[in-house]
């Protein structure tokens, strides 16, 4: 049994991820952080939570340790969680930090993207970017997880066998991208107001969202060279899912059945990533609610179309984090999370 | 052809008088007024409107008068419309008011549910109700109407022939309504956040809320006796369309069909009400981006219950507002309003 | 370890009870039988359980009874449930029943609203109807528990303490019910149409539908006084939940206090309700996927309003039959369904 | 003044075709065709027109000509269209097809994928496709006008100044485009079922839908050289709209300004094109219920990314075969359309 704190608890999120624990057989959710003022329970913030989580939520200062933690899921807004991490790391308090602070092993890359100056390179460097399905031996031995964005997880599992084994032009890929608003955060503004949202499509920083290096950063790791993609994110009116529709060009003409049969390979083993079988093609809603990625490959002519899909807020966010959390202290996989 | 000023002109309501005047054959919209600061035009804020009308707002500011306006509808919130409306009724130009500030006969009862002293009690006196099907000949002549809320046009048009014919208890009335998002207004706070919303309903405001005063209000006085009513309204997951179930005891035993006959015969002439035929029932997607009120009618034993639907947006505002002014003007009631 | 069969395997409400059981340390689901011809998996069906639950479905026989089964949820249409229950419990086999079949004690009442002669009457002497929060006792012993309807659920949670406690009129109750589209059913028609539903409210079966009966019934018999309701449910536009605004008459002036803490003591013991703190209303959002229901209470001159909030698919079907099962073998109750 | 009929009255798109026919002043609704069995009322059908259009439908018979029509709207799907089309033209009525059957030049490219033998090859070749900004020469003169489907009509309005000017790449041309359920007609079917559309999206159709050789086809005419689209349908939980994202590849290198340039002369003169100013992108709830198309471009490396919004059931199908009619007849183009 380990001990868990939440350093951000109000956020969606946060109440995901408590979700997830209490069904956790072997963790306590110990502390519930938070940058608010007030005396508040969990449960007044997340109604849903009432009878199975009527915890205090504790306010937060810089600098003062939260006692007999084991390890903590960082959900603080970007440029903040870098603030909180190194107290942790430095006491031994292992993290899973869901911000966009450890995502980028070139501090240059985050610096540009972020607009400002990182202040904890030298944790930068040890973080392991947590995407279990390619980098799940670091992340058995890391100190510090950087929860992968709910983009890019949905991007780079579609990508990932292709990527690898080097069957695709690396110069042309295009994403576009589908999001419930949930991925807008919590905070009411005009772009999350009902009557803006509901009956309406539209894309959004077109070419230049923060995902967008991420994604091509992880790829360009995977297959050891220099990857481009063409990023369209756009804001569907559901609360959550996302499914990226990918065009890639392959470097020689392949058969539909063939690179089904690279996807089936590369992903056997993987508890949480579901290959369509037949003529199936992923929906939001058989993912919603669940840690699973659903994949489908088409091809014509020269581009194979992948088509994947998950929760933005549990595989795409705190489901993916308590999978790390999982393989960090090796309890199995799957442990509060398949059912 | 009349010169017509909108005031508050970036409500959602301000769009909605818009887009009908914009078919109406005999006004011209000359005047957009805005608390915002800064040089914009109304297609900006409603990019809807661009190639239609791309007229710039001007920056109203107390005190002084637009020129060469013959009325306006003033579209601000409550308490702040009173400081304006005098400006204009001073000034010979007749007003259509769509906040509460000219609802009630009696000061007192505005100023309990308002919390704030009323500036204007003499305009309150001489203003007209604006429920176009009871209180048409009054309108003909009154240079200040109040156009009323969205709850009470539902409730009283469907309320209004058993009132008046005493059919029913008056002291044991339940309203039980359901509205869509925009009657929540186009302010971003959590609750129009669209993941709060959406997959979501919830009673607010119950046996408080502001428009309980009102609808008792008028409905006593079509009655000629006091009327108490239990107001409960709803807000659900769509963007436009309110849906009142009201409940009302009969004093003596009646078939549903005879009280279809008494509203068959009591909105016979009217353009805007539809009193459903057969075992049809009221949808809001029958009504929407329309001005027309439907009804139905049940009797269950001693209850009759009355379904009346509309769009709060249009019945429930601005398209009772233009019908409004079409009654001031002499117009055809129904310009700009049936197609 | 029981061993668990689903009759009526493709249901929305065999789905959930599905992802219900998976949680369950104690069940082992053995059998889910169809009367769909062909040979597939549950996974094909929906595909939110593969990797999950990829099991077969078998073709189900009349009086081909499926072996080594210890208990039984039926989720039939009614009229063809009551064709297989009697096959089950012949056999030893245990019943939760979700279909209206078993859940009149009066013959004739079920006859004339389901408009057909009942097949089984002398089971329906011996069903128990699957109201934990009042039938409890009952439950434990029962071989054939009738899971209650979905709105007669949300009602009778919220009217029991103050009919328990003869506190209101009984002739003159009045349940406003709200529900998302999934209480339609799966089969495609105009009424489910996405177009048809999306953006609109509308009431049906006012005064007529087959869950009034269900609720004066029950209602009847914990107030041990007939008991007449006037319902009206709604369909909203979402996939889950109910909200059910009910008025009710006081016998004597009540405050709202004391009538909180009737309800604060009567389910001061029930794992699954929850009656709302302070100035708090019931979201159907925050009892969405979750066995609870939520109540809040409003005190309007002689009006108590009682609103009461379950997800139609859990409480108000497949979580429930699970509560009941958790019950009928001494279970702890809440197995499986608290997170 | 001309006399209209509509042929397949009961269609979503015939419900809009009347809505902004009863606006339009030059024309007489004289008869409304329907392949329905019955005595009913239009209002019937579509109780939004209660009150604005009781006309009754009449049932057609094949070769049964309704008298004193001057043209005609067909609305019956494909390969029925054709059956009825050339009964009017011979009659000379005048003829706006908004089926397939007419679209394609090609005889063999409709048979294939309509998978039936054309059996009107002489008016085939003798009809005009309706896209106004592209071919509105010869929409004035013809008698018969192929109206766009509604994805090809949103592709092609976005992809035109660019593939006429020669300036992208014709073979790699990436159209991902997202619409409203509308799109999939008013069959109640498990793809139109509100819970299997709400809180989700699905690509369909994944490189086969019958919308690409349409696009195809008619981008070849335009730039005068084969051209191959990858077309990637999804749908959206809303009723209507639709947002094509478009990737092409430039020729040579250009700057988003350049680009827009080209668009804004290309566009300059027509009436219901929007290209949009400043950093604006297209969301489809500003096109809602009108007849315009938005569009944005945005340049990210050798990719030009084309977003182009419309009303699927507007400019892509009811709004576009007015504008059409409006050109046929030398009405003022905007008639009807614009308010």
């Amino acid at each position: 049994m380990i001990k868990v704190g939440i350093i951000g608890a109000t956020a969606y999120t946060s109440r995901e991820i408590i979700k997830i624990l209490l069904r956790h057989p072997d963790v306590d959710i110990s502390y519930l952080g938070t940058r608010r003022e007030g005396n508040f329970k969990i449960s007044e913030i997340f109604p849903v939570l009432e009878d199975t989580l009527d915890m205090p939520c504790s306010q937060m200062v810089l600098d003062d340790l939260p006692n007999g933690l084991d390890m903590v899921f960082v959900t603080l807004p970007p440029v903040v969680a870098m603030q909180y991490v190194p107290m942790f790391l430095n006491a031994g308090i292992r993290v899973v930090d869901l911000s966009a602070d450890y995502r980028f092993q070139e501090k240059s890359i985050y610096e540009r993207w972020y607009e400002t100056k990182h202040t904890d390179p030298s944790n930068l460097e040890k973080a392991v970017y947590g995407l279990p399905e390619i980098f799940r031996e670091k992340i058995k031995k890391a100190d510090l997880v950087a929860n992968p964005g709910c983009y890019p997880t949905s991007a780079i599992i579609g990508l990932a066998p292709l990527i690898l084994n080097c069957y695709v032009h690396t110069d042309d890929i295009i994403i576009d991208a589908k999001s419930g608003i949930s991925g807008r955060g919590r905070e009411p503004k005009e772009g999350t107001h009902y009557c803006e949202c509901n009956e309406n499509i539209e894309a959004y920083n077109v070419g230049e969202h923060r995902h967008m290096p991420e994604i091509e950063n992880i790829l360009s790791l995977i297959g050891k060279s220099e990857t481009k993609v063409y990023f369209t994110p756009h804001l569907i009116p559901m609360n959550r899912g996302i499914l990226c529709t990918t065009y890639a060009k392959t470097k020689k003409k392949s058969s539909c059945k063939e690179i089904i049969a690279i996807y089936n390979e590369f992903y056997s083993k993987e508890p949480f990533v579901r290959v369509k079988k037949d003529d199936k093609l992923p929906k939001t809603k058989d993912v919603a609610n669940t840690n699973f990625c659903e994949i489908a490959i088409r091809v014509v002519d020269e581009r194979v179309i992948i088509l994947s899909s998950i929760d933005n807020l549990i595989k795409g966010a705190a489901g993916q984090a308590v999978q790390n959390m999982n393989i960090m202290y090796g309890f199995k996989e799957t442990l509060g999370l398949l059912y």
